[in-house]
């Protein structure tokens, strides 16, 4: 029985909460928040838990095995170290850390001490990712050309992060999963229009063999907007999250060279097939997340969401503000 | 009357002559192409329409008052020099030349002839944009942030130009049509994945006063879209131009600066309220602009699509093309 | 303070008390349910609350002032019944009895006991059926000529009643409250397919002054569709409650009849202006409902969607019966 | 090489002469018109044409093979007659006739003239019509348990005939085709709201084995529709014919009949899998349908949709008009 102490009852926190609460094998041993408002909210749903304002009375708590951090990643690092060092497993927020350096030591530090750290990429364990991965990894999609997302919403704006840290992190920690290639280069663009924080970025990322992979997010978008197009060199998908069914459409597409001779001839050719789309698992990633957690830390496993993808995250978002505050240089990984 | 003689029978050529034809003023004298099988298509359906494989018959016709310079961009420049050399103004498709030498050379031609040049923006013809720049000229959006387009879909590859300046001359001379300001970076970033040529590419202008134009353009794309979205401090729009009807949403959405004081106060707070799909004229764009080619000609007006306009998208053309052999850098205009 | 006892905790009934439970002036007295398992999701959930089997021991309960009867239409009349003669108040589910003679007596006994019926009309309570009662009221639409709707999806099949019993209640309760008149005839059509309950099934019903109404209901669609015409003399309107936002759309469109005099002539003509999308509320629709149980309880207020409400409702479900039996012969109401 | 001769260059005359010019084996030998104004625009598009405002011109003439009836259904019979009497093959517009007993007439006539009757079911030339038939031949949808067709716009009122005849005969002579079976009985509601002719219309068509038909018809509609459900005992599928791509997606999903033995068990369970849209051939319909006339005619064929098509779907239009004047009564057929 892993008992789990969460730290953070904003927004995400209540999810991580009830998920813990449905899984055998673990106990909420503890929530803690700075805002009594959101210990009025645990109270009245869970009127079981103990409930704190003070980080510490869970990190040193015996009667506690992991800590879920789901605090502003500002605070990351110091309530993971506190953690790790009190000898806690970690599951810990996207995006990990603020800076490469804060990553690299949490990972050093849970090394050490033999403990557990994984990052909180929810979308690796969506039932659309997960079948992508499979097309990928089954060779139906070919060698992959580009990945293509747009994320764009009206809010929310965090206000200590700019939309870059606040919406890349998925889209990053997806490609790093789906690409499985080491990224050479990150361009950035974007712009701020209200409080400094840039807050409409446009992110480009090249990768080994001709893959690039291109993220659009925006706070100022009239709509929602949660669509990835994948291009390879057998097929096509989009990947389409906003749709109740049909998340991920395959396009038996695509494109061939052709030894075009004469000055008219077209040097390639098209071709343009069925669409199908495949039922795509429907259970809330996050409780299959923590559910994989628990067993990691049970059975002494290292997560595929390891300290170690947190950092190669982190590294593309230093990259991207690099290169946003040099007016879109490459800033080569 | 004014008799036009049009050079180019391929994909766009065909438009132009039917809705020469179509007009009051003006009569289409003669058909140009290099191919048989193209001019075969003009007699089938213009009988009476005297068609010639040689460019210079209509070039030196005494019966021309203006050439339709319907042909790939590489032979832009020496077809139109020869036209206005001949004392013939010039309808040309988009992108006006290959080279901002070359644009500007011909402006200076035209002027010394006192003749007009009119290049194929056809979107600033539609509906659509002309209803845009309304919302902007009366101030319904407010101050503009963003412009930002995704412009893709599978093929057409051209063989000797890449998707740039294929797809991206449109969303270009819109913006110079929207924003009304001198654009005053690009950054470009792309990859090239069969025949040696871009064939995605992500572009970031940047403008005064913080508004960032972005465009995405891919001929590898599963599925064809044509979607804009704007934002502007008051309001936001989307442009569907693949609509039937709708093709512009205004959404009462919009963003206000707050004093907040605490730490966990939001900065800034949203609004939401109606959103409002404007009627847009139907007509076909390419009959409103060759309608206002011949008035421009007649009356001896000066289009607003004229040589200079044609100029500016070259220059961001040329630009972007310099950014991505620079890996993204900065091009200052 | 009014205590409320719920029976039947199956699909809805969790909402119900998720909602009284969220409620001031309001508290959940006791669940009940048949079955073993429902009762320990209710203990999972809410330690606190008091379950059993018997729906006596909630019934004649002292410490309860009100019955929310959440179960299959077949028991309904026996629960409010019992509730009735035991001085409680009755919520209770759509549709509200199995005939109208049920429906009359449990009227007739509220009564006399001076107590008071609510029907679970639920989208009477929703933002995007407010809004349209509130652009009929004030004359946006004008005449009403049609209301048109469409509900169908894979299944659920219930194992006691038709598609009928089961979908079509939404929209008779919603066309009660739109249209505003008595109707005068049902017609019914449909099919059985699998084991003897009809699964897709079409109703009309006349109203006076040319209003008609039109439901398409199927449990054997592979799509989900809930999406409603509403034509009006002024303006006509699409209510697509499957959309996140712009549920309800509005069109400038309309028609007028002309006095065309030639044979060819067209005797009517169109209009086609603006489209727009009214904000709608977006509060949970049952949440606002009960709140107004309550205080309908509390001060001694009829609801409009009173015990005669759900009674109209069942007329028309029994007609529609009805009808089907004979082969699509009118029923008149 | 066959000679056609067009009456009627309203709407959609224009289409079948453009469409017969394209065709090899086929001249187009003139066009009749009432208008004069008609007449002028073939001059315009096709100045070789000869134009008479005299039916008999063309129905008498030696150098006439084929008389193309494309004017409103009033005049069909008198038209048609003639040109069979004066020994011409007879392409004709849906609906074939205004009754049963017109039709009959022109079948028995062609038959004992040995001439051909081709009714211009356009719709069972389409790739979309064409894949559903195939996956109905194929067996992969099963056995059909619905139609279910929603046809709705704003107009075109006619001046001479209701909605039912305007926009009907597409879904009948669809249904004609794919269920293959004779219709047991008809029931149609409906209302007139302006010039005293139906313009919104729900015609239930029961056929043998359990399959039931429904069409939704409706000239007061603000959105265009034109979707079709058909569900079947294996897979369903969805025809949404405004569609650029992916017209048709066939979904894997289905109800099986269970033995359900409790009182709460479900006495069916449902199936949910993959999605799939195959491709549609994307030639123009009336261009293949017109083809298929000459082929017909030159080779002695009788097609498939010859008199005896056009009278099916006659038959339930006429139904459908008697059981509308009779309150919705099932008229047998």
């Amino acid at each position: 029985m892993i008992r789990v102490g969460v730290i953070g009852y904003g927004y995400w926190g209540p999810n991580v909460v009830r998920n813990l609460r449905s899984l055998d094998g673990c106990q909420v041993g503890g929530v803690c928040d700075q805002s009594p408002a959101a210990l009025k909210r645990v109270n009245q749903t869970y009127p079981d838990l103990p409930v704190t304002t003070k980080p510490s009375e869970l990190l040193i708590s015996t009667a506690i095995d992991a800590i879920a951090v789901v605090t502003p990643v500002s605070s990351h690092f110091e309530l993971a170290k506190a953690a790790l060092e009190n000898g806690k497993h970690v599951f810990i927020e996207k995006p990990f850390t603020s800076t490469t350096h804060e990553a690299e030591e949490l990972i050093e530090l849970a090394e050490r001490k033999n403990l557990r750290i994984m990052v909180d990429h929810t979308f690796l364990f969506t039932g659309a990712v997960r079948k992508i991965r499979e097309l990928i990894d089954e060779g139906v999609l070919g060698d992959l050309y580009y990945y293509d997302s747009t994320r764009v919403n009206l809010g929310l704006f965090q206000h200590d992060v700019s939309v870059v840290w606040d919406l890349a992190p998925h889209d990053l920690s997806i490609i790093d999963f789906l690409i499985q290639a080491k990224p050479e280069a990150v361009i950035a663009t974007g712009e701020a229009h209200l409080n400094g924080l840039v807050d409409i970025a446009f992110i480009t990322i090249y990768f080994p063999r001709s893959t690039i992979a291109h993220l659009n997010v925006n706070w100022l978008s009239p709509v929602k907007v949660r669509t990835t197009l994948i291009g390879g060199e057998k097929k096509m998908l989009v990947w389409n999250d906003l749709e109740a069914d049909e998340k991920i459409k395959v396009y038996d597409k695509g494109v061939q060279k052709n030894n075009g001779q004469g000055l008219y001839d077209l040097l390639v050719s098209y071709r343009s097939g069925d669409m199908w789309a495949p039922r795509v698992e429907q259970s809330e990633a996050l409780k299959v997340e923590l559910d994989y957690f628990i067993e990691c830390v049970t059975k002494g496993r290292t997560p595929l969401n390891d300290g170690a993808a947190g950092l190669r995250v982190v590294k593309m978002l230093e990259a991207a503000d690099q290169s946003l505050k040099a007016s879109g240089r490459a800033i080569e990984l």
